[in-house]
């Protein structure tokens, strides 16, 4: 635990008062949050909700990726594409994010900063891709509680405790990673929001430029999803708890 | 399909004209539905919405019921505890319930008539329970489906075809029955009309009488439902479908 | 089993002598088979194999079909796409069709006939959609066995036995059902069959003109579904028993 | 209702006074309950437990079998080679069994007969085997629950009401299936009557003879069936409900 | 591999000689342990078995107990109520603890101290809990295993290897979690037992008396629990391997 | 990452130049990959592919093996009998095996310099066996991940970029080991190579000459997963991936 915490980037600050956001996506690199929920993300802050996202790695190297500073500013493009209220880099290592004391309080200390009610990230391996996938989600799901954990003062430079209320684990678009045991599902109506989306992943020119089919199979992945839900397009979101409503019928007519 | 569809009996018919309903719920046997969404339905009555119960038989006859008539009986005053605005028997064959072309117009006939945005029932096998509710939830499925068909008017005396928008599936209180494959749950927080459900359980005195802990049983399946999902009380609904939402964080914020 | 098999229609017979199918898909309406599978079909064509389709009623009547003629012309004109070499249909009741000796006994007389190696059907509920779905899978799963069934002549008119050796359960294009239990699924490219899958699609234009959006989801299914398996346009098989495969890098490597 | 119940063939009858017996197996045909089961009946026997076998069909004709006599006489000399104290054919329809209320109860009449405390039989469809086992599953389901039925006295010749204690389904030896949704699983340690087990099997020279390696597969099913729960030799039964056990040592720790 | 293996804390010496023990259940708090499985513990005492609980770390701090001894007595009065023979703390690192060679160390020496013949444990991560519950789940079954490696006595002070005979999961009472892939589950009865469980958790004063509502919660979780296996109230307990039982009848019956 | 990454020891050098393998299967110690695809290695070798074994560790000591050597001389005898090419292993630590940055670059050198098409290893937890295999599984995602990471060249000495094309999980032979989630099928014939795979564990006589009883179980576990599949004996291999196929007939009529 004498492994220092390392230093965040934020990448875009709001000109206006550093205020609590309503809702904090975590992704390993930049571009994962947009793929995997970027539809999700436009479309809360066109509904007035405050959001955020927390790479927790620069993502770099990549094979078509001159410097970390080009993909910095992709990352910036991106978010203002999706209108995201802040977005924040903890240069934690990427390749060999390992879940751990560092890392965990690394994210916490956002929690603590930004005061999200509702975190999401990543939920399960992805075949074949990133290890750092796996390891962020259990980061993850420790800096949730971590951010709630009273008497520990020293880490967080005194930021007060703050309770996430909720948890959601989305998956990358075109993946088909699934969450373990019983899940639960709730997919978001992002019909009005995927040009949007797409644009946030075309902001990635270092990432996307030379597979020229991705925004193809992206789009393709939301209208499955819409789908089942009887939607034009969605992103689709589980959690381990089942979701507690109070108007049934106000819920499941909603869209 | 030359069988005769036997006549329904209107056990609670709204004073007022007979207006569409919001939700119907459809058991095998009077108190079904009372077990599986009592608090559901006599929540979303207090909410305003239009709930009616169908019972696909009589229930009868059973160990300590004296006759039909008292069973009926204590299916009015349940439905009074809940406050639904409507209670339909079809008199379809208890015990030896099948799915098939009787039953199923038996039952869409109801769909038409009262015009439903969301039909609930039976969602599985109840293990070593009655063989009529496996039957009812393949007679339900079919129902919702002949609701909407046109050019079948003969068999509808004349109205119009109704499209279910949703269909939910529910689970008897305290059953370990499960929805199969890739369900999609959601929780309704029932905490303020527990009691409800308790009394519209209670007014089957037929029924539960010599079953002194069964009172015990299902508040204790209520709590841990609710647990389960952050609120006090609550009952469990699936849906084949997953959850179109189109604000995430009103949903999953909601209780 | 005294109720008459009814006569089944020939649609698209081959000139040539009645010879053998490799493979015969069964489906509950006409259209059926061209979403679930349109493109494996096509694409087994172009391989050289002989493929048939089995329509087990003749899917009408719907809302915007004049009549059963025209359905049947479609249906006609959806096999020229896929290139397929017999389509029959068994005039079993539409809407109402139930498992059962006569729906057994006339879909096996046509497995005797025809002689596929491999049987392709319907492996689940599909939710809010026809329970025709439901029975025809277990018809299915019956007529396969019944096939093999010696000693019972009577019914087949002295066709003689014949074992599917395979059979796979095909899922609808759009639609998020699911296999229960654990299933083996394989998927097929169509990549360079697509255009010829909705070709077949489009040709039901009394099922689809008035639902433009169609084919742009049934696209969007191919790609997802293609996306999982690392090739650009997929349709999904599934398998109760597993696979079983001699040479495992050539079909780990395939495609 | 009005189709008659067909009247039973009892094969084995105790010579002593026909007292009720503890376990009732329920199979198809003859030579299912051998296959699932047969090590653990005869294992039972042993323990001085009073062991029935119930088949639902003659299961005749097969390929091999002169007649209907032949395998009647397999299935009494099977029974003595697992030392079970009745074996009864309902005579129901083989290939065409059907759920419904003849078969029904038929098996119910001899639950009330036998008055057993567990019953056994099929849990899951089988992968193109006889859809008689996915009838045979509904019917027994259904007939658990008959039996226990109360004013029901004309269907039984004033046979008192037999509540059966617990339902367990058995799985065919070496087949694939699984049980759907959330099962809890026993395996019984038979590694003292696999050799019962194979001569039961092998006493349907009518089906068997033709077919030397089915031994060598059964055998191996139940080594990898007692593997997993670290016994010799298993075979393996599920429950819809979970286990209760008063003492978790001497349940976990036994064998 | 240097790091030193911290010094266990034991709370409860039988004062007889330190004699083996049938049961040890490991918990990563105190607390955890009277959650999950207090009502076993307790039963399985009264039956004669020797029981003993392994607390990972001292569970502090915690916003409302004053300090790490008061929740050592707490814990001490816990085990007290439910009669257990030893109770040890390992004083491995409260928030931080991580799966690895010192943890699995400090665990296996007690196995191979206390020689366990059943261990108990978590089985899964825990919905917004603690991520130590998940890393306890990697340390308990590595030290299973480490406890029976010949050939590593430097580790162990010359403790003799110890194989511990069966593992089991636990599931706090009321969290849905639940065990991947094909469980195997049991269900404990412990009706008679329910109260001693309920005292043992109101031992913990400093984490539970700010929240009143958690008896009603635990023995609603007690409650659904049993009533799924047919017994009053219930604790459920699950194992990678399917349970071998001997006498089928006398298991399934039980209760 | 500054430990250093330890020195393979190369077994069974082809005398030939170092070439490329088709295959490589990683155990966490030797005999793993005997147990759990020894036959289909040995079958891929006939059919002229060539392939390759990587163990994690030495997996000394063990109970009766004099030393570290004669495990080495074991698994060359192995190597041998099942013909393949190459056989390396990387001494990372037994029994503390633990993924990170210096186990997942030594089995990334070994794919680089290899280049496999296809990887094979762990995929699950081995109940109540050694918390090696479960490390293995990461260490072996990760590791078909660096192998295609461009710009690392610092840490694979200069060896270029390696895409594995394809990664499959086995399981042991004998284990209940299953995928978690929805898991992806295929079994290999091995019917013709099972006795090499026998000869190949019997190599091991430090391992298994005191359990004469496991080649009749790891007989009897091929004989059932090739039952399930329709051939004589196989090896169970899961993917994360559904399989895509382009000719659907030949692939489910193999064997």
């Amino acid at each position: 635990m004498n492994e220092p915490i390392p230093l965040p980037t934020d990448l875009l600050l709001p000109t206006e008062t550093e205020s609590a956001l309503d809702v904090i996506a975590v992704g390993a690199h930049p571009d994962d949050v947009e793929t995997a929920c970027g539809g999700t993300l436009a479309k809360m802050v066109r509904q007035g909700y405050r959001v955020g996202i927390i790479d927790l790695t620069d993502g770099e190297p990549t094979p078509h990726c001159p410097d970390v500073a080009t993909r910095l500013a992709e990352s910036i493009r991106a978010a203002e594409c999706l209108g995201v209220h802040a977005r924040v880099q903890l240069n934690l290592p990427n390749r060999t994010l390992m879940d751990g004391f560092v890392a965990r309080i690394a994210l916490a200390r956002q929690f603590r900063r930004f005061r999200p009610r509702i975190v999401m990230g990543f939920g399960q391996k992805t075949a074949m891709a990133s290890p750092d996938h796996w390891q962020a989600m259990q980061i993850t799901d420790a800096a949730v509680f971590y951010s709630r954990l009273c008497r520990w003062d020293e880490h967080f430079d005194g930021a007060s405790v703050h309770a996430v209320a909720r948890q959601l684990y989305f998956r990358l678009a075109f993946e088909p990673d699934v969450m373990p045991g019983e899940s639960h599902h709730l997919i978001v109506d992002v019909g009005d929001c995927l040009e949007q989306k797409l644009a946030s992943i075309a902001a990635y020119a270092s990432q996307f430029d030379h597979k020229p089919k991705i925004a193809d199979r992206i789009r393709a992945a939301a209208l499955v999803t819409g789908s089942q839900a009887g939607c034009w397009a969605g992103e689709s979101f589980a959690s381990a708890h089942p979701y507690s409503v109070s108007d049934l019928v106000r819920t499941v007519m909603s869209v």
